[in-house]
């Protein structure tokens, strides 16, 4: 079964790193299927034009990874 | 082609969330075949017994987003 879904990238937070290939692992800010944005970390073709692996984290899982990395 | 593989949680740093069926999505530090530990961020199904979608961090990955959080 295929299935539609749109997304726009709202906020390019922040680039973790980039390969050889130009592929980036990014923190962004994206909205999926027009919902509220959410925060993901994801790997990314050059210019955003394929998405990779990644995982996509709600409000409340940011704020606690946020939490943990801020005692660190 | 199948492929062997084995990991070990060094340390389990995080729970970020639990949902209805008790999986977890957690930051963890692994060492992936005996390898140096990284910092992962994954599902997991109760106790560990399946891993579910997540992305590795590498030291320099982790280290920038440890940076923008602290920075938000």
């Amino acid at each position: 079964m295929s299935q539609e879904f749109s997304y726009e990238i709202l906020e390019e937070v922040a680039v973790l790193s980039e390969n050889a290939k130009g592929w980036t692992k990014e923190l962004n800010l994206i909205s999926w299927n027009n919902r509220p944005a959410k925060f993901d970390l994801r790997d990314w073709a050059p210019n955003h034009e394929k998405m990779g692996k990644g995982i996509t984290l709600t409000n409340e899982e940011f704020a606690v990874l946020k939490e943990t990395l801020n005692k660190m």
